[in-house]
This record gives C-alpha cells, structure tokens and sequence, in this order.
C-alpha cells in the first residue's frame, strides 16, 4: 500500500501527523496479529520524574548524617501545621457520631456534594462577596489538586494549553498524560506554550505575552510558587481575551484565604464576563488546614461552553456532573460537615486568625530578607515568599542548609523561568519561624 | 491538496481512519484559522444517559402520590443501612483529636495511603490468607469507584475491552469517555466486547464467550448486580486466558466480605498468574459500611506489565503511582483510621456481624421467593438477588410497587442481558425485610 501526497510538493504539518497516526496503527495491526499485547498510555512515559522534593531530601538526609547535631528548620515545605479549628473539630465529632446510629446514617452521598455545603459555599464565599455563584454551581470534592488534574478530561484531546512558568506541575502533567504535548526537551514540553513569570512583568504575565493562540490557560493566584498577586485589572483582561478567543480559564485560588489587601480579587468572578469563561477551583487545605482532611470545590458556572468539531456549544456544567458522577463518589461525609463549620462564626474567626499567624510567620521572613538586600515577591496575600538569591537556585539552597540548617525551595524547581530564585513558605511554628531568621541573618548578613 | 490511495484498489479500515483523523485535523485546522474556540471532548456527547435510577424514582413519586397511605419499602439500593462498627467510630473519634492538635497533626499524607492502613491490608486481607501481596502493592484511595473508574488511564486508547452483560456502569462508562468505543446503538457500544451472563452460563461467562480478542477483561465476583460468584476454577481460566494472551484483568471485589461459601475465593490473587495479569480493587463501602466515609483500595503487584507499541514491556505499578500522586492527594487520614480500625479484633467481630445480618435478609428474601417458585441468583456470598421474573422488567417492577409497595430494580437498566430479571438488595432493617416478604408472598402467590 501506498500513500502518494501532493501538495504544492510540499507535505504539510497536518498531513505529516496523520501519515504518522496511521502508520502507527498500520505497524500495531501488524504487530497484534502476530502478537496481541495490551498496550499503555504511553504519554506517561513522557513525564520528566520531578526530582525536586526528592533531591531535597536527599541533600537534607546527607546533610542531616554529616552533622547530626544540627537542628534542621524546613521552611520548604507547602504544607500546614497549625492543628484544625476547634469548631471543625466538633462538626467532625459530631459527624462521626452521626455515623454510629442508623438514625441519622449516612451513606452514599450526592457526588457533587451535599446541598448544606454546597449552599454554605455559595452562599458566603461568592453571593456575601457580591459574587454570582450559584450552590448548584459549586462541585464539592476531596480536594483541589484533583479537581485541577481532572478539569482537563473535558476539552478534546488537541487542544492548546497555556501555562505560568514557575508553575504547579499538576497543571502539565495532567495534560501530558493526555497527551496533549510532545516530549520534554530541556525542561519544557512541546505544544505547550509557556508564560513566563518574571520581575519585567512583575509576576503577572498578560495574554500579551502569549506566544500563540491557546485554548485553556491556567491561572493561580495567590500564586504558587512566587506568592504574587493578580488585581482586578490583570485578570479582567484574561478574561476578555478568552471571551474573545472562545478560551478557558482554569483559575485556582487555593490561596485566596491569604488575601489581605482591599480590591485584590480572591475570585476570578470578581470580573465582568468570567461566568461565561472561567472555572475556579477552591481548596479548604490552606483556608483551613484541610490537607490531611481533604475537601475543595470547583465552580463551573452554567452558560459556559465548550464547542464540538462542528462548532456547535456544549454546556460545560452537565459535562463535569457526567464526570464527576461517573468517576467519584463524593468526598467523605465527615470532611463535608468540617468543611461546612468553616462557616459558622466561630470558624470564621479560627481559621481567619490561623491564616493571620501564618501571614505574621511570612511578614518577619520577607522582612529580614528585605533588610538583608534581598528582592522578595509573596509573604503578603500569600504563605509563599519568592525569593530572587542573585545566582543558583540549588547553590543557594545549599548554602542556607549548610550554613543555617534551614531547608527551603530552589525556585529552579518549579520551572525554567524559576532559576535564580527560592520558595520560601511560612507554614511553621513561630519559635521556627524566628529562629530561621536569626540563623538567615547571619549567614546572610 | 490531494491524498491518492492505492491498495489494489481498496482502502483498507486502517487507511480509513487515518483518513478520518486526517480529514478531522485539516476540517479543525481550517476552522479554527476562521473561528478559534475551545474544543470538548466530544465522546462524553456518546454516553447514553442513565435513566434507570432516574425512572426508578419518578415510578416511585408518582405511586406514592396516588397513595399516600401506602408505607413504602425500598429493596433496589445498593447503599448500607447499618450503623459503622463501634470499633471503627472510636478510631475515628481519635483521627478527629489527632487533627485537633499541633503534636499529632497530620497534614498531608502519602498518595498511596498511609503505610498503617497498608500494612494492615496486607497482612489481614491477603498474606493471612495465603495470599502474596506486599503493602508496597495496595494503594489506598477514596473509594474502588474512583479506581474502577481511574485505572483505565494507563492503557493505550486504543485497547479492546470486554465487559458483562448486565454490568455496574462504571466500566462501560469510563472507557466510553476516553474515546475507546464507538456510538451506542439499541444499548451497546460499537467497539465494546460485551460477555452475557445468563442462566445458560449461571451468570458466569467464560474466556470462550469472547467474541473477539480483547486487551482487557472487567470481572466483579461477587457480581453486582447479579450476586454470581466465580468458583477457582473459572478465574483460573481467565487468569491463563490473561497470561497467554498478553492480557488484563481488572477484578473488582467489591462485595468479597459477603462470601461464606469454603473454596469460592475472595481474591483473584488466589489464582496461579495472577499477579502477572490482574489488578484487584477492594472498598469498605459494603464490608464497613463506609459509603459515606469514602475509603478503598487497589491491588497492582510489581511486575505486571503493558507494552509500548515497540513491544517493550512497562510495569503498572510505577504508572498508577504516577497516576495517583499527580492526579490525587491520599484518602482522607480519619477515613484511613477508620479503615484500619476494620482490622481489629473488636472491628472484624462487628463488621462480620454486620454482613451476616445483610445476608441473613437476603436468606429471608431468597427462600420467600424460592418457594414462590422463583429462580433466583445471589442472595447466598452477596446481598443481592437476581430473580428471573419469567418476563419484562420493568412490568415486573411496576406490579411490585402497585401492589406490594416494594421498590426493586428492574434488571434491563443493567443492560440487555438483564431483560426478564429484577435486583434485590438485602441492604434494609430486618422490619422492613420481614414485612417485604410478606407483601411479595401475598401478591406474588
């Protein structure tokens, strides 16, 4: 058999990628028929392992060996420690109670999420901010890195992904296992078009600074991992440009709770026209200490489309219900009862003042490092402070954890574009947290 | 531009889609030049919409509307109605303190699961049994649904799949929404291999009923909805079906804890091979009782491979690794307590007690109908019954909740096969069972 292709002599990108697919499934028949084997996904084996928090460990357990009287402060990490709200903590007891009588039992719950949370969200985190959220818009689930991973089994499989860089990876692996990329040339993936995060655009890229038209773009803000903050302004204009260009944006805002300042939006429905082009996903981890508990929400506003081939729109709300109804089961019933004593007045003052004391632990970081010479995004509206160290990530790193057994983030880690800086988080105890700063004082000094 | 296509004159089917796909990106491409917009994944538009639960429940309002004296009992639900083992709530009650201060706290934990719960599986469920699992094999998550639903990710896009008829949806579904099959047509998928479990076969269809060859095989022991069970001998023989032809089996034993029969097996694992073929999930929605709690498991063991379309050889249990810490962040840890709260003397005691009042309701159902003069599967190793109502389903259905105001499940929502079957769940008080069997004993006399 034999394909002859003519065009103007020429054989052009689309035509080259179906001589490919089909010469692939050509060699697959071939091969199946003497061979039947089950095949993977092997978009999986383009993944670059992220050797970050591994090498981390390793250097911190090498230095930790050679010096065992150290005591090492891991000011790395982007996990919580302060314990749950004593309001939370009683909702769950009482959850769990209501799980030991057949009276108030609960079994299988709703999927998306049981109407006392879902309203409880709507309710106070949108409609009280004058925000237009719906509770049968809100999704609940067990977390917002799921949620953020599977957002994209909605959109077809070649679609044009945009990116931060420095970026939270669950953004694009989830999208390289989909195998809406090409392989991983240098620390970047092919077809996947990068923002660069800088000081030029003060952190903030802009859809000017995209390279190409894109689909879906990904934001977060407060941002992980620089800390920086969008305003109003900023992503109003992205969300122009997708109603423009018929994109999406997937906005996360695990980090909202951090907000501080007036007129930062905590929400990308603080924009006129974001109900027709934007998802947002919501995390009680950071808000309230949720990591180990797990709950988050995912808003997807009804009259927000996808198109088909054809062209025709397609309701992007039934999309993720069919999802979510299909592959999940609803976050526990207990995590859903703490989550909603998020809102009675008593846990809005705990985890307010639980947020305030991390903010505190980022204020006296940044403002060391300040005095000390040092340009510092993040460490307010945010836990994560980024750091521009004037040389080498991981040289930096190691010397902080040589020389003031403090353990932190090089910022090379989260991207091409995060080389010269470290992620420096606030989730640690107070004491740490000052005894991190003498020690950088000197070292630095 | 023009594609000329010569195979002695005949376009062969692997041509035509590549043809397809070609035509497909030139159509976008020309498209998208004009109108760019975000594309949707267009194979969740394919899933038939299922109306069973749906019907189920409007049959169900209207009746009770007409008659609002009448004291309906709900037999369809496949959700527990008893309370959770005491055991498992104290455990939980000391999760809930463990998060409510700063020395026990527990933020985020391993995607795979905690090694206590994993461990314990392990040892309790498997290699107490003679069986050969390691805890570096169980991953534990939120529920044998998401895993049900998930593991079809590692594979190619391309792989063929077979699954019984009647079926829980959840494999079909999953696999409908990755692209693997074609449109439904009169109930069935194009491109799915569907194995029919009937009478003929006594529900349990074997690797000789496949109709073609496949890459995958769904099989759920105890079944749902039927109640079958597989005997050792009839998993072996897909077990060497699976290790001769280079194929997997995903075996869901969901409802293993209901088996009391010596010498029917509770694992797949109990077959010679099959760690070198099958992945196994587990839940403690039916054993535990923790369909709101949300927590289950799944079984890769080391070594069980896929291939790349070169042929090489991948091991699973690296891939669903990757899958699980880039698309989800662990259990919930007061779930996880509770789990392996299972594994107590105390909370073996009382959750084996528990099954054994399911099954004791399922007895009373069972030997009501038999006598009747009904032919019923299941109902003895699982709470469900399968009973051939000798005509349609859903007029078998309707005379039930006229008459008896019993709601059961009409066994073609589960698929073709099903016509002529209605499901009972054994899940209800022991009232509520006793006064059923009275109400079907009278009309069904």
């Amino acid at each position: 058999m034999r394909i002859k292709v003519r065009h103007g002599g020429k054989m052009d990108f689309a035509l080259a990628r179906a001589w490919r697919i089909w010469d692939n499934i050509r060699v697959t028949k071939q091969h199946k028929k003497e061979h039947q084997m089950i095949r993977v996904n092997e978009n999986y084996l383009k993944i670059q392992a992220s050797y970050l928090f591994t090498e981390i460990a390793h250097r911190v357990k090498a230095h930790q060996e050679a010096h065992p009287e150290a005591k090492i402060i891991r000011l790395g990490i982007g996990d919580v420690t302060e314990p749950l709200a004593p309001a939370v903590v009683e909702a769950m007891h009482r959850a769990v109670d209501d799980e030991a009588g057949r009276e108030r039992f609960c079994g299988y719950g709703p999927e998306q999420g049981y109407a006392f949370l879902r309203e409880a969200v709507a309710k106070n985190d949108f409609q009280d901010q004058g925000l237009d959220v719906a509770a049968d818009e809100v999704f609940v689930s067990d977390g917002a890195k799921c949620d953020c991973g599977n957002i994209q089994e909605l959109f077809g499989a070649d679609i044009k992904i945009a990116v931060g860089d420095p970026v939270y990876p669950v953004y694009v692996d989830t999208n390289v296992m989909a195998g809406r990329t090409g392989a991983n040339d240098g620390g970047r993936y092919a077809n996947l078009v990068y923002l660069d995060c800088t000081a030029a655009n003060g952190y903030v890229p802009s859809p000017a600074d995209l390279a190409e038209p894109v689909d879906v773009v990904y934001l977060c803000y407060p941002n992980n991992p620089t800390g920086a903050v969008a305003t109003l302004e900023q992503l109003q204009a992205w969300v122009d440009w997708a109603r423009t260009n018929k994109a999406v944006i997937l906005f996360d805002a695990a980090y909202e709770a951090f907000i501080r300042t007036p007129g930062i939006p905590r929400s990308i429905y603080a924009c006129k026209g974001a109900r027709e082009c934007a998802i947002e996903f919501r995390s009680y981890s950071k808000t309230a200490g949720f990591t180990g508990v797990r709950c988050g929400y995912t808003v997807v506003p009804k009259g927000l489309v996808g198109y088909t081939a054809a062209g025709e729109p397609v309701e992007l709300r039934p999309l993720w219900t069919r999802r979510q109804t299909t592959k999940f089961n609803g976050a526990s019933y207990i995590s859903q009862r703490g989550a909603e004593a998020v809102y009675s007045p008593e846990g809005k003052a705990q985890t307010k003042a639980t947020i305030d004391f991390y903010l505190e632990n980022a204020k006296i970081v940044k403002d060391a490092l300040v005095k000390l010479g040092y340009d510092v995004t993040g460490g307010v509206n945010s836990p994560y402070l980024w750091v521009n160290v004037k040389g080498d990530s991981w040289e930096f790193f190691d010397r902080l954890l040589k020389n003031a057994n403090v353990v932190t983030t090089p910022g090379a880690g989260f991207g091409r574009a995060g080389q010269g800086y470290i992620r420096i988080s606030a989730f640690n105890s107070r004491a740490n947290v000052e005894e991190a700063v003498d020690r950088l004082s000197k070292v630095l000094a």
